[in-house]
């Protein structure tokens, strides 16, 4: 596996591999490396056959009162897991080369950052719609991969790369969840034991959602209110918001027709977990 | 010469071409073509062996109250003129296809984008930013030539391209003048008689500007107040700024060391005309 740490290194090497005709799938990530992030890896080895993976705790998505000091960071494990994957190249580019003196350029995918978590984070798509247009922009892949955890970010993505005419394919990939539930994150090592399996509520609640929407139930209000009332069952968790939205424009329904994103954001400690499913209505169960 | 109109074929035929090995020079233009435009054609001929132009007049770079409607239009006019050019693609697209239902992705260049026109036009260079990036993504161009004439985009594409780390050289071209000094500009078709001849006030001091600096003078200060009391020479001439500034970061400069862009914009009647010219002192004279 190939480590590169310069922008201009890295669009070299994809230049080269791109002109022998080789697929480049990528994957970028905030290192602090899980299953779900290498759940992407395999995915990205299926589609192209070089694979790049980068890592990059990008400052910019991080408000000023939120932890991009204390975010996990471990890049001799993370290099060992992806080196284990058979990926290609590690970018891990240094802050000054991604934003150079000078540098002012902004991306913003307007109405899809407003809401949901955008409410509660200014500036954090701004950041990583930013980012990511970079990150394209040198890597130049075929395809990349992002998790339906962070749905919001992937509609964003999907929605920057449409509108500016990137020329690459965006893949979703699953949720890849622990065995008793909880959703992947790098933000979980945050969590005490206690804290740990109170963070249970958040796919315990998106588990009630989906038995009411099988029942029957059609009003976002009834099912939001029982998603609340689940996750309020449990004492340590502080409910941020429960939505119900559309599955593309993220605006908020009242009636789930066919689908709907539920989308949840809970503090747990230290922690701010987020949490999502997309409910189906006609799944003939 | 081709016309295209649609940007998947666009796009399509430029993968072809540069998978030919072919070179492409691009010129991008809101149309009502002048001299100006043509020595930005020619000098793509020279740096590339296929030239694309491209005609669209941005809706997103007027504000409301600016003159989006009336600007001059004459398709089958530009049109013979880079047919005689030698002119490879004239890139001809329609806003529903540059602006599609849903698009929200905004491109900001954002210090640069604040002062000199940007103080006065709010919008405008979010506007020029933005489609500019769409249309690099598009045309994916080698080298792309911008008229010095509107110095200040230019130098807010040079720093989006080093910003976002897109792939092309960034050429900037000399104003093309009439035989009395006034800088080419599609507005000056809004100009009657004696306003275009009041229109010569904007080069003659520039003009002015020059001579002093020549003799000696580094006081921005003292140079804007000689230019402002030239053009105030002129009773039609309505002066919104005249600055002074670093020749890359466009910040206001105190005192001329080696180089410093003199900027004015002016109205007289409908028009409102911008003009510039690097002033330096190491001239030798």
């Amino acid at each position: 596996m190939r480590i590169i740490r310069k922008t201009t290194e890295m669009a070299v090497w994809s230049q080269a591999e791109r002109q022998q005709g080789q697929r480049i799938a990528f994957v970028a990530t905030m290192g602090a490396l899980h299953e779900g992030h290498l759940s992407l890896v395999r995915e990205a080895k299926k589609r192209g056959n070089r694979v790049v993976v980068s890592i990059f705790v990008n400052p910019t998505q991080f408000a000023p009162a939120e932890d991009f000091a204390a975010y996990p960071r471990n890049f001799v494990r993370d290099r060992g897991l992806l080196e284990t994957e058979g990926v290609d190249v590690l970018f891990h580019p240094a802050a000054e080369d991604i934003y150079p003196p000078g540098n002012q350029t902004h991306v913003e995918v307007k109405e899809l950052s407003k809401i949901l978590c955008g409410a509660r984070r200014p500036g954090h798509f701004q950041g990583v719609a930013t980012v990511v247009t970079k990150l394209f922009n040198v890597v130049r892949p075929d395809v990349a991969i992002f998790g339906e955890k962070d749905y919001q970010q992937l509609q964003i993505i999907r929605r920057l790369v449409r509108d500016l005419f990137l020329d690459v394919e965006i893949v979703g990939h699953p949720i890849v969840r622990e065995s008793d539930g909880i959703a992947m994150s790098s933000r979980n090592e945050y969590l005490n034991a206690d804290e740990r399996k109170a963070a249970r509520c958040l796919s315990r609640s998106l588990h009630r959602a989906e038995c009411l929407v099988r029942r029957g139930e059609t009003s976002a209000k009834a099912i939001a209110e029982a998603v609340v009332a689940e996750l309020h069952n449990e004492p340590l968790a502080v409910v941020e918001y429960v939505t119900i939205s559309d599955v593309e424009t993220l605006e908020p329904l009242e009636q789930i027709r066919q689908s709907a994103l539920l989308a949840l954001s809970v503090t747990i400690g230290q922690a701010r977990l987020i949490d999502n499913k997309v409910l189906l209505r006609s799944s003939g169960e």
